[in-house]
């Protein structure tokens, strides 16, 4: 990608937005916490350890079937502190307005944030509130920030992935970027397709009290499973193998990404999340995870090997095999 | 104010700011980390304290004599942690970018986040980028969040103040907001103005050493030293003097404040501190201020008093009394 502008691809979290990061935030910003590229900072504070976050969402539109942008904002920060083996305790949150917003909308927004706060266990404990003229923003923009403890048996990291380990979605793919869609397109499907939008904390403690069983944890959220098992995959040096047939997939969600002419492996989920596991523990982690009401749909979707080190390979349906990269361009703007 | 939708007003840091936060931000988060109000807050990690702080910038222009968005961002969150007596450690750097914008400008823009991140010892640990469609927002919008830890000789609330207690202002008023008003007009008043943004953890931490000489801290950005006093005089429910003699400002400043009809008193500082210091320290700390390279021209502007519990009484230059009340309106939107 040679423009010299910003395109929306940068904020696509795939292929342009990882140029972004390794040409221009890396070189300038450069240090050995930031360098990791996980969800969450580990960061030393005094004795202890702590996991830091950020995020701006920029959903299009701030309501959607299954949740809202303050909901989706919470959630997302606390995911990240989550897969990264943190017990998030604080969040912020940033506000910026158009002029012009509905009080009577933001206030629903705010009971979003809270809810979502109060089922995450997490406190809203500072915040900003910026306004401006109607036309310089698109309604509301939230950025979360969030802290939490490190869970003490927790080591998570990509490189200690191993060849045979095990991959394991706790859930079903592309609910939350087909029904932002959707409601974005005024498009009747006279389908029930909600976002998935879900605090993940308690699966992720749930699953990480077998020690050493996880690896690594992502939550796949703008790019979809598909950019982050190639992160996964670019982080570990292996390659991995996915099987079409395993991957949870509703068949409302299908319909609708072959209507809209969208891969469902590269639609964004809010309340998902991949698990490298040792295969030994497979089948005891998927069922701690099928116990959680946000991984009743889990699987084992894919393994760990060393044949092609850095890329994703998908056996398919039909019994081919095909390449699956990083998303390229912009599938889906304002996501999330 | 009884708007059913979002003005301007409601981001200017005075007092539609404050009855957005008092009606519905804190009946929905209510939580007692919260409710302290403070430009950070004060959180349990462990067995250690931290302090924890976000700001959104949307400043317009985002380069302006002085300084750019990027700059202004990481000055002010080192700051907020600064007021409330922390050590910044680390901050994270969320962007909303409108497609088009170039990435010459940006570069530029992350160049200074740096730059203001060595300059004031504090670590970019963690990051997102979003982009939205040409005319969804206007070019940047910035979001960090702070992390610092407290020093350890500090204890510092709007609690502490005392009736005679003084009120040190670390320096000339009104250079941030006619800066960027007169860059943002193409105003050509041949002036020299310049943004005071700047790091005050070392000033800070300097004046600091005193034990239990300094009361409280803030610095007076949105809304100016009028806003800030006028927190100050509420959150002690104590009466605050200044005298007009006393308050520094450039007569560059004072000049397009009157060209421009606004009352310096209101205009936003981006490097600038008020502290309010036990009187029989008063002539030392100001010594240690004017020391600091950002405090050459600190000043003691005023005394705490019990005559008039939460209110700002001006002594002005011709012998007369006004009361200086909080930000009504919007002066100046989008100075920060």
């Amino acid at each position: 990608m040679d423009s010299k502008v910003i395109l929306l691809a940068h904020g696509s979290g795939g292929k342009a937005t990882h140029q972004l990061i390794d040409d221009m935030f890396m070189p300038r910003l450069n240090n050995a916490f930031l360098n990791e590229l996980t969800d969450s900072a580990l960061l030393p504070v005094g004795d202890i350890k702590i996991l830091f976050t950020t995020d701006a969402y920029v959903v299009d539109p701030p309501f959607f079937p299954g949740g809202d942008i303050g909901k989706l904002a919470v959630n997302g920060t606390i995911n990240d502190l989550a897969v990264c083996g943190g017990k998030p305790l604080y969040v912020s949150l940033a506000l910026i307005l158009e002029e012009g917003f509905p009080f009577e909308k933001l206030d629903v927004i705010i009971q979003s944030v809270a809810e979502a706060a109060r089922e995450a266990g997490v406190k809203v404990v500072t915040g900003d509130t910026k306004v401006v003229g109607h036309g310089s923003a698109d309604k509301i923009f939230i950025t979360t920030s969030g802290i939490a403890v490190l869970h003490p048996y927790t080591s998570l990291s990509p490189k200690n992935i191993r060849p045979g380990d095990k991959i394991i979605l706790s859930g079903s793919i592309g609910d939350h970027g087909i029904a932002v869609m959707l409601e974005r397109e005024g498009l009747e499907l006279k389908s029930n397709i909600t976002s998935d939008t879900a605090p993940l904390h308690k699966m992720a403690e749930e699953i990480m009290q077998e020690p050493s069983a996880i690896r690594f944890m992502r939550d796949p959220t703008r790019g979809g499973i598909a950019t982050t098992l190639n992160e996964i995959a670019l982080q570990s040096q292996l390659g991995i193998t996915i099987y079409e047939t395993a991957i949870p997939i509703k068949s409302e969600v299908a319909g609708a990404s072959e209507i809209l002419g969208l891969d469902p492996l590269y639609i964004a989920n809010e309340g998902k999340l991949i698990a490298i596991v040792d295969p030994t523990h497979a089948d005891n982690i998927l069922s701690i995870m099928q116990r959680n009401r946000y991984g009743r749909d889990a699987a084992i979707i894919g393994t760990i090997t060393d044949d092609f080190p850095g890329k994703v390979i998908l056996k398919t349906r039909i019994g081919g095999s095909r390449i699956v990269d990083m998303l390229a361009g912009e599938q889906l703007p304002r996501i999330c």
